[in-house]
């Protein structure tokens, strides 16, 4: 079902009765003089709803998962919370018990201030990996972003500010659709930028049917007034991040922390949702439009990208296939540096597949572009032979800083997309760090 | 067995009854102007025994093989043959039918040339995919090679030249040690650069248990006067390469036309060497030690290569394990622009641990640096927490050009290595390659 929304503002507070707000306690302690904080990237946000919700989350499937990944994921199983807790600027993974005593702090300094059960507080970290969080700071700033709750599309923006690590701007949308009769809005934010290619599950246990090439954090908070079960809430998100969020990669590096909540308080007070019923379908469908917007900014916005690819993969014999040679074109670093150069070098796209897991017959193989929203293929390759297709019109192809690339197989009927970036110099001067400033350096 | 020879100059042509040359011929279509090969990089190489040898060779993975690679398959089987004729600048790569044909004509032309059936002669490429071989330059350049050929060190570095691509350097190898009184050689010449991760098997079919990450063109000819039959001299290569070619990584992308090939004339005249008989193990250790120097001097000479690292993984449940935990710190992004850096970031190393397919524990892992050959092991992580070093200590481990790193996952008794790169901004801005000019653009 196609998705009939329109799209407002105030992303994640514009569903009803949901606030939230965003502030800089220094979590990098970066100083801390008086008076100094004018101006500074905020760093802690808080998104609460009036009421108690249903909640449902996916996570990061790496082994090594973070405190506050390890403590959502047990209290997510619950199905109810009220507010969500989150701080850039240190990841607080490996941490050790610490940490985990750390995470359990920040979500009993919220139940506090905002006098609700700590069961109902939900906590979510991105930044450095391996260092302990300044308590002081985090209790200062939580104690004042309680103060400075609001639901207008200032606080929205302030909390999305709040989140961002090395993105360059902040990521919001929101939606507006009818459910039997009733007004029903969906609002998100999220982050991104480096260490990028998220797998998530709704335990963070790895599935057996993980395609093996899962991998910034990536964290994504959305609220709903929908009123819906915790249940139904995790199937269509676990459906809509599967198309979305565990689609996209930047660098091929699953983070530690990446992580998707969404509450719904059931304000808008639609008739109940339940999976097979057409509003369900209707609410799907709406999540999962907003899902894809909110991971192609990832991309878009990722570390030194220049070129946003959308890799189109289809023709293989199932899905694993189609998946792993999507995935391989979309991590090949030879692939992404010709992308970089605007340069339509199949040769690279063909030995990425012919290396990837997926069967593949080099017979059988067809490469071609297309620009976004437009019909007309243009191959470069056919049937494993090169076309008559110009170089110069190729190189227009990839000249763009958004196309297409459509990979067909032509061995069976099974297809997979990613969401892909190029690699540049500004990507590996990033992230070489500054050895000489510890605390600048990115995890 | 630690093999006892001792370093001699001469590569392919230290073993008695070896020939080769190395001419340009320009297969790159640079310009055919009489008079102006002068100081143009040679790009055609040809290695002849004067007598029949035995043939072992591995080959590429990728489901996509060049020609010389399909055809090289089916001859080296019949474990028999005297010349090999190499080329640089144009892998014939999904060349289609007329690449096949062109790497049959290369083979006739040789087998014409030196008056030997043209089942003898192999035949290897590396350079840009997709494009037909120009084989009016191709027979020119054989047909000068063969009247070039010669047994001193300067036609062995003339064809370790030829066969270059962007690597910045030939790469030679020779030793000599007793096998039964008499003195046997094995000679080797390389190339490496971009596109690097190779997985060869010998017959080119991907084996059951190969490790999912496998993937420059790297080509690897071998020449020994021992005498060997075909089938002892394919174990001992086998072995010799899953410790050598098959551990190395520059950018994690397995080529079309990875190639190792080693022929043996006999003409040393040692009592045959069988597996098991200790003459095949010291055979097996002279061989163990050419060719992990040759696949090493690959990774140090990468495409923008600045660090040279040995990442070793000891502690796994399995070698499969070792082996996906190596693979995955030594192809992330992020550990690589680390290194790059001199950032001792153990967070990403953790994190790609994490990501792998190994089973992994974080409360188990052990993560530290030593420098080669040294054995004091400098610990950044123990058991998953960060230990005492200091950052500065840590930095100065993570300056040096070559260095070591320990991941200890302490959860059993297997482990694997891996050579890699860093990755560097002059890797992206080679490869993102210049569309200004189509023929140089890399493969």
């Amino acid at each position: 079902m196609k998705h009939k929304s329109k799209n407002i503002p105030g992303s994640i507070v514009a569903p009803q009765g949901f606030l939230a707000s965003g502030v800089f306690c220094d979590i990098k302690r970066l100083g801390t003089g008086k008076g100094s904080n004018k101006g500074k990237k905020r760093d802690l946000a808080l998104i609460v709803s009036e009421v108690p919700a249903t909640v449902a989350g996916l996570f990061t499937t790496n082994q090594i998962s973070a405190a506050p990944v390890k403590l959502c994921v047990e209290r997510v199983k619950r199905g109810r919370a009220q507010a969500l807790v989150v701080n850039s600027g240190n990841a607080n993974a490996c941490t050790g018990r610490q940490g985990m005593k750390d995470a359990l702090e920040m979500t009993a300094l919220v139940a506090r201030e905002l006098h609700m059960p700590v069961g109902q507080v939900l906590v979510g970290s991105t930044g450095r990996i391996g260092v302990n969080l300044p308590m002081a700071n985090v209790k200062a700033g939580i104690l004042e972003a309680a103060q400075l709750l609001g639901n207008d599309t200032a606080h929205a923006a302030e909390a999305a500010e709040a989140i961002m690590t090395s993105d360059t701007k902040p990521k919001q949308i929101a939606v507006e659709f009818k459910l039997g009769g009733k007004a029903v809005r969906i609002g998100g934010i999220c982050k991104g930028a480096g260490m990028i290619q998220p797998g998530m599950s709704p335990t963070s246990a790895r599935p057996a049917a993980t395609p093996s090439g899962l991998h910034a954090t990536m964290l994504c908070f959305i609220t709903t007034d929908a009123a819906i079960e915790a249940k139904p809430l995790q199937t269509a998100l676990t459906e809509a991040v599967a198309n979305s969020f565990n689609r996209i990669t930047v660098d091929g590096d699953m983070s530690t922390n990446d992580t998707v909540l969404v509450l719904a308080n059931g304000l808008a007070a639609n008739p109940k949702l339940k999976t097979q019923n057409s509003e369900f379908k209707m609410f799907q469908s709406a999540l999962s439009h907003v899902c894809p917007e909110l991971a192609k900014m990832i991309v878009r916005d990722g570390e030194g990208v220049s070129r946003f690819v959308t890799v189109r993969v289809k023709g293989a014999k199932s899905f694993v296939d189609a998946d792993a040679a999507a995935r391989a074109v979309a991590n090949s670093p030879l692939v992404k540096t010709s992308w970089h150069g605007g340069d339509p070098n199949w040769g690279r796209i063909i030995d990425a597949i012919g290396y990837s897991a997926a069967r593949v017959v080099e017979e059988r193989v067809d490469i071609g572009y297309s620009s976004p929203g437009a019909k007309k293929i243009l191959y470069s390759l056919k049937r494993g032979q090169p076309t008559k297709a110009t170089f110069k019109k190729l190189c227009a192809a990839v000249a763009a800083k958004e196309f297409n690339l459509h990979i067909n197989l032509n061995l069976g009927k099974s297809s997979a997309l990613m969401y892909a970036a190029d690699l540049t110099e500004e990507y590996v001067d990033f992230n070489k760090g500054d050895v000489s400033d510890p605390a600048a350096l990115g995890g």
